[in-house]
């Protein structure tokens, strides 16, 4: 059965013919106007729902002038308020544990997650036992599209708490009949134990972070391991824009012998494999029918035009629990029009998602993404696979030091490589960032390995304090 | 609905009234004498089913020259050969990756688990869907009769990983129609945000294992929390023998002013939830009609009287992809007759598993299990909350030393108060243990603690090391 309405009620039985490209082939392939409309349509219903169960929306619309039954058009729409992050940590404090946003009862909470909450008090995710049934429904058909199938063993790599992610893609892998192997990460020795497992169970497919993955591979060479001989077939990867980097997105696929997919947006919009890649199309898609995503100036939110960058925000068309309606991404983003190579109508992003707003620095008036300088890195030979960046300000001149690690050997080969490769770090980093970096080069393994999300940047300027700071505010806009 | 058969299969909409003790009041609350007639019966299935399907048991079996036709009774059942964990691996080493043993189809399996793996090649579980559901309502009914309710909040605090006791406990916790808070253990810095976050939640129902638990107070006290506050009104504990301890129980109890359960047998026979007390009866009843547990002769494998101490062998009568039919545990424990105080008519194991054959170690001819020295600290005030066990042999006579922290404010009392502390400590111990102890008292918090299972004992004698191979060896008897 290929059901869309709201809320969804998915048929717990359903399963595509093996031999199918699509898990809904309507869904996926309609033309993009006939989906718009269809899109107009449950925005009605979600506002509706919203609007009648959630102080918060109510109070929000109402104050800006907007009804649920205005929305007659995508156009329409961009007329409704966006909200932030902030907002819903202030909902939480002000009405808690799980805000004024939730739009059911409390008792029929299913699941709670939240944010890590490293900052601060955290924001709690209320998942009703619906949406998780839903959630676990759309990331089915999204791993659908990357090419896993019933009987394939989907080995989870990341931490399994507050953390969507892990959570988000073990519902998937149950929902399509894989084999879930919820492995996790994140306590001394699990990774070791992680690739000595691989090894036995030989996986067909990987979950985890891009920068987990190139460690693990490391880790399974120290344990005289061949991440080719684990023998997957397919890895995805969420919480960092590794994947959508081709020089990375190769590095992984050379090493593991894999086909690499990129995926994910934000946890508060879980289902966050709403933007994610398939196995014939790079970047990602714009899974509209999931989680309706318009890529906004992000002055006006209003939607840019296809083929230029702006930040994503998102609205549930399949939460009931805390649908999130117009919700600020904060990260940035290029989009074009569909279909892509795999047939699916939606929107594209290239390049995924490559960074957030308040993740740009400027050097010397240059403005530059982290995101840029790990392309760079992996592109060379002889990059070992981990560094750090940093900022200084040296009297009135900005200060751009990249710390690198060489591959195991070129420390071996002497002094006269080591500066080799560090000139050529330099020349590469200058012509793509179009501004002087200082290279610094370290032994292989020196610079730390994570088993979640990388933190690369150090910025140790007064400067960069302040213009983070403006940006969070930008964040705060209705 | 209540439902009673093999393989299970079991309405996933059923619900008791909230005000009901029972689950299944039927199965829960039967004739022993009748309950036992249907065990028979359901044993005489599943090994038919094991027997068709697993040439690890048809090879086994046919060996010992029993068949699932000749089990007409419990006393019938006796005669067939017990399995033992090494011949499990053994199995699955020959027959990888989930072992001949295995009596589904390896496409149906949902679920891939496993034992630690930290001493060799780990022992893999594969459950499958049908199985999954089935743990699901199985532990629903034990939480159920712990007297968690749809709407209670329960806050899992032990890592999710190969681990069965937070995946087990999950399950049930979904099924019961509880709110979800899966939050883990395992990375660092998790201890202090889990009592951050359990002071936002307020869950009501908490699991983890009895040390972390106690850690997890000292966490909070140090973060300026009182666990009283948290608002849990019951806590259950699986992993170790210490919710069945009075003492610790006490300790518990009294720290966070909420009810202790223990339970929890083998994660080899999930639904481990198959030994588990009550919220109106200590220790742990035997719920027979889930998984068949006899307490039996470590040599023999016959079962022991009611009254006596043996060691649990398992029968899982409602697994259809790796049920284990007879398998050793080489844990101990005391059976009694039923009913318990809550009505139940299973037996009970009034002091819950308090070790395994192979944790008892014997100083100068004395047996000692580690959960006895683990009871006495906890009944002795100015103790800190943790210890380690040295066994040393001083010429020809065994030392046993109990290294001990302090409560806070010992130390500052002054050298007096200390050594009181330890003659009170080792009158104690050798009351309880009839054998002299040396003990050593520390300053509070210098013993590390843990977030998972504890590890006390440290054996420096060459002859402990043979007696404990001796041990292993019992366990492989057939």
């Amino acid at each position: 059965m290929e059901y869309w309405s709201y809320p969804p009620k998915y048929d717990p039985g359903y399963m595509p013919e093996p031999s199918s490209r699509y898990w809904f082939p309507v869904r996926e392939t309609m033309a993009a106007g006939e989906r718009d409309t269809a899109i107009a349509e449950r925005l009605r219903a979600v506002m509706a729902h919203a609007y009648a169960k959630a102080p918060f929306y109510r109070r929000k619309w109402d104050e800006a002038g907007v009804h649920p039954d205005h929305v007659r058009s995508l156009d329409d729409f961009e007329r409704v308020p966006v909200v932030t992050k902030a907002e819903l940590l202030e909902s939480q404090t002000r009405a808690g544990p799980f805000g004024d946003y939730l739009c059911i009862p409390e008792s029929d909470v299913h699941h709670i997650h939240g944010t890590s909450g490293t900052t601060g008090r955290p924001t709690m995710f209320a998942i009703g036992g619906g949406d998780w049934q839903a959630i676990a429904n759309n990331h089915a058909r999204v791993m659908w599209a990357m090419g896993i199938r019933p009987g394939d063993v989907v080995f989870i790599a990341s931490i399994f708490s507050l953390y969507m992610g892990s959570w988000g893609t073990l519902l998937g892998a149950e929902r399509l009949g894989a084999k879930c192997f919820p492995f996790g990460a994140g306590a001394q020795g699990m990774s070791a134990r992680a690739v000595m497992w691989m090894n036995i169970v030989k996986p067909t497919a990987f979950y985890s972070t891009p920068s987990y993955a190139l460690h693990l591979a490391e880790v399974a060479v120290e344990e005289g391991l061949d991440p080719r001989d684990f023998g997957l077939k397919v890895m995805f990867f969420s919480g960092e824009p590794g994947a959508s980097i081709p020089s990375i997105r190769r590095r992984i696929e050379e090493t593991y012998g894999a086909r690499v997919v990129d995926c994910g947006s934000m946890a508060e919009v879980t289902p966050w494999m709403n933007l994610a890649g398939t196995y014939e199309t790079e970047g990602m898609l714009v899974w509209q029918d999931m989680v309706y995503t318009e890529v906004c100036d992000p002055k006006t939110y209003r939607r840019v035009p296809y083929g230029s960058q702006g930040t994503p925000v998102y609205t549930n068309l399949e939460r009931t629990s805390q649908p999130m309606i117009r919700l600020v991404s904060g990260d940035l983003t290029h989009w074009v029009d569909g279909p892509g190579p795999c047939g699916r109508t939606y929107p594209r992003l290239p390049q995924g998602i490559y960074g957030r707003i308040d993740d740009m620095f400027t050097v010397r008036g240059e403005n530059i993404y982290p995101s840029a300088i790990d392309s760079v890195l992996n592109d060379l030979s002889g990059y070992g696979g981990e560094h750090r960046i940093v900022i200084t300000r040296d009297g009135a001149m900005d200060e751009l030091l990249v710390r690198m690690d060489a591959q195991a050997g070129i420390y071996e080969a002497g002094a006269d490589a080591v500066t080799r490769l560090r000139a050529r770090a330099e020349g590469d980093l200058l012509r793509v960032l179009g501004v002087r970096a200082r290279v610094e080069v370290v032994e292989a393994d020196v610079i730390p390995r994570t088993d979640f999300k990388a933190r690369r940047v150090i910025d140790d300027r007064d400067l960069f304090r302040s213009l983070s700071q403006k940006m969070d505010g930008a964040d705060g806009h209705g």
